[in-house]
């Protein structure tokens, strides 16, 4: 299709789309004349993506270009380049290792995943982004003075292994590679709010249920 | 205790004290004398959940002094005011009235909250901020294209409905009233990054099981 089909299809104007394909964050189409190109559903998909990450995500244009390079990148197998393409997405609060609830918080989290039996990101440690935003939650808590019960994050983190599992299942039902890849990130970005305010609406109805008014 | 012992063992400078207590987010200590107050442990624990509300979630002044207001209205039963206290946080964006997606959207969360038997939210309506917040977040996805496939939805908010027996199970382990709604407060504020950081953990590891690196 022809740039003025594609942003008819993807709802983005024409002026957004040039400014995507001067930016590295839509690959270019395949020329068909010295002034126009030919696009096709991978643009298509490829642009939902990108509003989802710089629209709704609030991505900066170079986080972006990075986390869509990731996508991209067949030399990587699968898990890495999942990996890699999630952790370039942003993560809250670095742990502030200068805090000695920080040394703590690694402790704890590091009990909670021989609990967890994950040894997989166990072994990652501190080298994944992830596994240092949770350190950072957890030193937040404990310099509050707030509990951190090895028992009720066991529970929730079994719950959210079971979240996963239904993740993945849903980004098999996608054909292999970048879109399956593209589905990954696409949930973090789009479906994590879902999932919080699910949370927090089970939460009114259980309440509801256990004390009525 | 006086005001340098609260200062003490919160870990918050007296200048910081003060200012809460100007600000109504503190209630004021029991007068001793002219120049001096007398707080106990219920200062201590509004001391940490002022900054877990201002400094961790960032919420402007006026917002926590409302969050608080209704944690401290005794008037309420107990399900109404968790959610008075809870409706008043940060809900991220409200749905368009606007856009034609919205509508779908409100169909679809309707769908559903009547396949999960969620009545009392379901009677709630919009009124519901959070419910509110699940109809822009389902917009969003049907806007740009997404998949919100109803039955992953059923079986993410299955495990949601989990999760939140386990934070009502931890929320009654404290004792009644105010402390109790206060726990509630934290948790969404301080456990919700720690729950998406376990979720985003648990994705790499599902990956590592089934497909190695």
């Amino acid at each position: 299709m022809r740039l003025s089909e594609l942003s008819k299809q993807s709802g983005v104007t024409t002026a957004t789309i040039k400014y995507y394909l001067r930016e590295g964050l839509l690959p270019p189409g395949e020329r068909v004349s010295a002034t126009q190109a030919e696009y096709d559903e991978s643009h298509l998909r490829r642009l939902r993506l990108v509003r989802a990450l710089i629209q709704v995500g609030r991505l900066p244009v170079a986080t972006a270009r990075e986390v869509l390079a990731h996508v991209d990148d067949e030399s990587l197998g699968r898990t890495i380049r999942l990996g890699a393409a999630l952790w370039s997405l942003p993560h809250g609060p670095e742990p502030d290792e200068e805090a000695p609830e920080t040394a703590v918080a690694r402790h704890e989290v590091d009990r909670l995943l021989d609990r967890l039996g994950w040894a997989f990101v166990q072994d990652l440690g501190s080298l994944d982004p992830v596994h240092r935003a949770l350190v950072a939650s957890m030193a937040t808590l404990i310099r509050l003075g707030y509990p951190c019960d090895i028992e009720y994050l066991v529970g929730q983190a079994r719950l959210m292994e079971q979240v996963a599992v239904h993740d993945l299942d849903m980004m098999e039902s996608y054909p292999a590679g970048a879109e399956q890849v593209e589905m990954a990130v696409a949930s973090v970005v789009l479906y994590e709010p879902l999932l919080l305010a699910l949370r927090r609406l089970a939460q009114e109805e259980e309440s509801a249920r256990r004390y009525g008014l």
